[in-house]
C-alpha cells in the first residue's frame, strides 16, 4: 500500500501522528501547561460534546458554521462537537466556578474539531492549549497573558518569536466620532487593510492625518510606541490608546527581550475582541502559534466580566520545534533482572525487554533500533567502534 | 443557579472536570504515558473521527452501536467519533507503521465517545490511556503487558491494587471436545458464570469433573496455579493452560508483590479476546482501572498479527488515587520584580500576580486564596501563630 493510499483511508484534515512527533507534541503541551499551572491558572477539562445553545453562546456563535452537530439520543437534543474551548471554559467560570475570587485563572488543553479547513490551516482536529484570566480590567492582566504566552513558547523551544499587538477597537472608536456611515466605515476599514494611505485620507475627513499617521507607526515597538505617544485621539479612542501603551510598557518589563511589534489599525481575526490583542509568529515557521486578546466573558444573570486569554495551537507550534532528542534505547535479553531494566530507566534510557532466547542478542538489539543491550550486568553498545 | 441546574447545562454523562481534578487527571496520564515511553512503547496520536469503515474494521465493529456518527460534508462519507481507540491504533500498526520492526510497542491517550453510558460507567466521554503491544504470541509478552500496567497504577499512587486474570478461550476449547450443541454451550456458559457446579457436571458429561476443578480453581493466585497445575484437559485446551500458567509464573517474577487472582472460566467482557485477559481494580474503588489481554490484531493483506495490550480508564482511576497534594500559592503585589517570580516557581510555589495596588497586601493574599505574600523581597505567612 502506498504511502498516499494510506493517507486516504483517514478523512481530509484528519491525521494520524506517529513518533517521536506525537510525544514531541504531548510533551509540549504538558509543558506549556505546567508552567500555566505554576502562574496560578487552574486547569479545567470541558466535555467534547454540548448541547449546541452553551457551544454558541456569546463569541461561540461565530463558530457555529464550523462546528460539527450530532444528535443527542438521550434528551433529543442537538449537540455541537466544540470548535474551540473559550467558550467552555468561560461557561465553567460564569457557573460552577462563578464564587471564586476574581481575577480568576484558568487553563486547559484539548482537541478542537472543525467541519473543514481553511487557508491557513487544512486540518480539521487541532490540539489547543490555552490560559484565560477573567475579572480584570486591569492593563496588567493584557500583559501577563501575553508574557506568560510567550514565556511558555520559549520553554518548549519555539526561537525567532515575535508578538505582533493589535488593538482592534482603535479604529472604530475614530470612526464614531467621525459620524461615518456604514459604506463609509466599511471603505475606510478597507483602505487601512490595503495601507493605501491616500484613500484612508479621503475617506476620514478631518481624521486623515491622524488615521495617516496610525498607519505609519505599524512597526517594531520602539518606534511604534514613540509615534502614538505623539498623537492626539478623539477622547472616546484616548483611553485605548493609553492602555495599548500602558500594555506594551509592562510587557517590556516581563519580557525584556521579546521582539514585538505594533499595528494599531490591524483587526483581522480579532473581530470578537474588545481590547488588546496579539498573535504569536516565529519568523520562518507558516502559520500563527497562538492568539488572543480582551474580550467580554458572559457571566452569570446575563452580565459580562472583563476578561483576557490566548489560544496556542499545536499543529504549528510543531512546525516551529526543534526536532526532539531521541533517548538511547536499550535491548534487555529474555531472563534479565527486572530491577536492572528498572535501574536504567531511572537513568533516562529506554529499555526494551525480548521476551524469548535469541540467536544473537547483538544482532536482536539492532534489528529493534537499539543502541546499546544488556550483556549479564553490562550495557554494551550495537555499533562498537 | 443551583449545583444541579448548571449540570444539566450539559447533556447527561458529560462533564466538566474542575480543579483539583481536571489537574489531576492529566497528571495522572502524564506519568503513565512516561513510563510506557521508557519501556519502549511509542506514542501515536490518531484522530478523533474516522470513516466509519476503518473505525469498525475487526475488534472495533462490536463499538459500532455505541460509536456517535456524522456526515463528513467534504467527502459525503459518514465518519465515526471514536468509541475506543485500539482499533485506531492497530491500523496505524498494520499500515504507516507495518514496516517498523516486531514485537511493535505503541501507546496512547485519548478522549472516547459513547452513545450511551451503562450501569458500571455513566460517563458518555472517558479519557483512555493504553499500551499495544503488537506481533508477539510469547507468553513473556503477556506478562509484560499486565506488569506495565500494574507498574503504572502503582506509580501514580493507586494502593491495594488487584489484577484478575482470566482465559475466556478455555472453556469453549473444553466445549469443542464435548461436542456440545449450541444450546448446551450456552447452557454451560450460563452455569459456569453462576459458579451453579451441579449444573456444569451435569451439562458438561465426561468432562463434569475437569470443570468443577476450574470452577474451585478460580482465586488467589497461589492456590489457583496449584490446582490448575494439576489438572488434565483435553488436548485442544492444553496450550492455552500451559500458557496461562507460563503468563503467571513470569507475571510473578516481574511484580512479585502484586495481588494477583486467576478465574480461568471468567470470560464476560472479554468476548473479543482471543487469549490470556485481565482486569485491574483497587479494593474500595467501584469500577475496573483497566483491561486488556491478547486479541487478533488484523495487518496488511487480511493477515492477523498476534497482539496483546491494555487499556487504562482514567475515571475508574480517578477514584482511585489520593487527594492530589496542593502546592503553596504566593500573592505577588503589583511591582513585584519578575525575576522573583521565576525564582519561586522554580522552587515550586505557585504564583499570583497582583496587576494594580491594593490596601493590603496580606488581605489581598488571603482574598486569593494564597498561602504567602512577597513583602520586598521576603515570603510572609498569610495566617501567622
Amino acid at each position: 500500500m502506498t504511502e498516499k493510499g494510506e493517507k486516504a483511508l483517514l478523512p481530509a484534515g484528519m491525521v494520524d501522528l506517529l513518533p517521536p512527533e506525537a510525544a514531541q507534541e504531548s510533551a509540549a503541551i504538558s509543558r506549556i501547561l505546567d508552567l500555566f499551572s505554576a502562574c496560578g491558572y487552574q486547569r479545567v477539562k470541558p466535555p467534547m460534546l454540548e448541547f449546541e445553545e452553551t457551544l454558541f453562546d456569546g463569541a461561540g456563535a461565530a463558530l457555529s458554521q464550523q462546528t460539527f452537530r450530532l444528535m443527542d439520543p438521550l434528551s433529543q437534543r442537538m449537540m455541537g462537537l466544540r470548535a474551540d474551548m473559550t467558550t467552555q471554559v468561560v461557561r465553567i467560570a460564569a457557573t460552577r466556578l462563578s464564587g471564586e475570587p476574581r481575577p480568576l485563572r484558568l487553563c486547559y488543553a484539548g482537541q478542537v474539531l472543525r467541519v473543514k479547513g481553511n487557508q491557513l490551516r487544512n486540518d480539521r482536529q487541532i490540539a489547543q492549549v490555552g490560559a484565560e484570566l477573567i475579572g480584570s480590567e486591569s492593563s496588567g492582566a493584557d500583559a501577563e497573558i501575553i508574557a506568560l504566552a510567550a514565556s511558555a513558547l520559549e520553554k518548549i523551544g519555539v526561537t525567532r518569536l515575535s508578538v505582533d499587538i493589535a488593538l482592534p477597537t482603535l479604529v472604530p472608536a475614530i470612526a464614531r466620532t467621525l459620524g461615518l456611515s456604514p459604506s463609509e466605515s466599511a471603505d475606510l476599514r478597507e483602505a487601512l487593510d490595503r495601507k493605501d494611505a491616500a484613500a484612508v485620507k479621503a475617506i476620514s475627513k478631518e481624521h486623515g492625518k491622524l488615521l495617516s499617521a496610525l498607519l505609519r507607526a505599524a512597526g517594531p515597538v520602539e518606534r511604534a510606541v514613540a509615534a502614538l505617544s505623539r498623537l492626539t485621539v478623539p477622547e472616546d479612542a484616548q483611553e485605548e490608546l493609553e492602555r495599548l501603551l500602558a500594555v506594551v510598557e509592562r510587557l517590556r518589563e516581563l519580557k525584556p527581550d521579546l521582539r514585538i511589534t505594533v499595528d494599531p489599525t490591524e483587526h483581522r481575526g480579532f473581530e470578537y475582541q474588545t481590547g488588546v490583542s496579539f498573535a504569536f509568529f516565529a519568523r520562518g515557521v507558516r502559520g500563527e502559534l497562538g492568539r488572543g486578546g480582551r474580550y467580554a466573558a458572559r457571566a452569570a444573570g446575563g452580565c459580562f466580566e472583563p476578561a483576557t486569554g490566548v489560544t496556542l495551537y499545536m499543529d504549528s507550534l510543531l512546525r516551529a520545534l526543534p526536532e526532539p532528542d531521541a533517548p538511547s534505547r536499550v535491548y534487555l535479553p529474555a531472563g534479565h533482572d527486572p530491577k536492572i531494566a528498572t535501574a536504567l530507566r531511572e537513568k533516562g534510557f529506554v529499555t526494551l525487554a525480548g521476551h524469548d532466547p535469541v540467536e544473537e542478542d547483538r544482532k536482536e538489539a539492532r534489528r529493534m533500533a537499539c543502541d546499546y543491550w544488556l550483556s549479564g550486568e553490562t550495557l554494551r553498545k550495537v555499533e562498537e567502534n
